[in-house]
């Protein structure tokens, strides 16, 4: 699994005034506790300081990189602040996000294209959210295709079909993990990701039906995910489920987890 | 979900004992609770009383049925015990097993003929255990046929792929969980059993393996499960990936779980 570690967002209210202050030291500690209990990348937002987002992001950026090894995820919607925040970056950065909307998607691909970077490829287009596999297959085969041509390597592409609350739909679950399997078998090489505790969203008991759905996006395929990764529970969940899934040779992982008593919680 | 409780089953040590001596007020208790706990079908097994299997499968029968409203899984590979089993039980049991080994399922054959019983088929033969997807999909495939041309409804067959313990093979868990997949993409209306905790025979934190892999298999389609419906966490999971999975309109069985307090010990 590659974890993108979430907690460096200013949308959170915990971090919020630690970005605005330059609180380093915090900064520092949530990209350390991340790294060390096994994010892959560091996701950076800094996206409610309009007019003043690139230079959170650069400081963040900087910030992260002199503390841990790790690429950053740089989570911005806007080209400018990301061709900015691309600069400051040491070795190859993964882009959170390019979609199929058009004004964005114009921006992004120039930035992207030839290059080396990983980038999300969100299930959006101008036409909203996608509901069932069809409709999300449709804007994901159009994006991967676009990057494809635009030189993007499938395996720097992590495409996110996006979780809808299953309060909204029965099936918005299966349609999501229905969609992970046929890109995954549709695209050799190419990675998916997700934020998937949207899933839950207004239902109760949200921690466990997350850890759920994320045992099943697993065995569907899934391979990266935007998640806290200092929530044990949940990273106890992925390790058993991959494990279970044939990705760990020897149940090495599995064994190293247990002797780490990490399903000490169980 | 489909659960068959498998507590009365002589070759548990707990309960041994309580069958030999034909302890009616425990065997009634254990068949209540389980009953009360979500089981559909009560497993009845005696098959440690080497020439007094039949007596005692009967009057396990009888006891189940006089303190509970569910039919018996009737587990003995003895088709001779089965017929005088039937003859005791009320309504329609299930049968489990009937498989390919050619001396138990031509003694099988004739008794589930015509019937409406319900019937485990297990995927193995006369030359092994099979280890493969493949090697499962044909003894399913040549079981299912056989029992279809018997006049064995598709909906009364209950297809057992057999677990086997990930510590014995990387892919031994998704070579099973292809074939329920499988098996469900190919035979509309029959089912897939399993008892599943074969998966994680020699490894630590067996309960929690299990239920992961029980979510695995949920989302895969498995629809029944050999299983202890006294175990609260495992029911919870089995809640929780059924919502997730679709099969749970407006999320009703989870919010009733939640209200009776199901996922408090998370």
């Amino acid at each position: 699994m590659n974890i993108v570690g979430e907690l460096i967002n200013a949308s959170r209210k915990k971090i919020r005034d630690d970005i605005k202050d330059k609180n380093y030291d915090v900064i520092a500690r949530v990209a350390k506790d991340q790294f060390e209990n096994g994010a892959d990348f560091i996701d950076v937002n800094a996206g409610i300081f309009v007019g003043h987002e690139a230079d959170y992001m650069k400081w963040l950026i900087q910030t992260v990189q002199e503390n841990v090894d790790a690429p950053c995820c740089i989570d911005t919607p806007d080209p400018q602040v990301l061709e900015e925040a691309i600069k400051v970056h040491k070795g190859t950065p993964m882009l959170n996000s390019i979609s199929l909307e058009k004004d964005r998607y114009d921006k992004m691909i120039p930035i992207l294209k030839g290059t080396d970077m990983k980038v999300i490829a969100l299930c959006m287009s101008d036409t909203g959210m996608p509901y069932t596999r069809e409709d999300r297959m449709k804007i994901a085969d159009q994006l991967i295709n676009n990057l494809v041509q635009n030189n993007v390597k499938l395996e720097n592409i992590y495409v996110d079909p996006l979780v809808q609350p299953i309060g909204s739909g029965d099936n918005l679950g299966m349609e999501f993990l229905n969609t992970v399997e046929e890109i995954h078998g549709k695209y050799e090489g190419i990675h998916t990701v997700c934020g998937l505790s949207n899933i839950s969203f207004g239902i109760p008991s949200r921690k466990f039906m997350n850890q759920s759905f994320m045992i099943m996006a697993i065995t569907k395929g899934l391979d990266s995910a935007i998640m806290n990764p200092m929530d044990q529970q949940m990273m106890a969940n992925i390790i058993a489920a991959e494990t279970l899934a044939g990705k760990d040779p020897f149940c090495e992982k599995y064994m190293n987890a247990y002797r780490e008593g990490m399903f000490e919680f169980k």
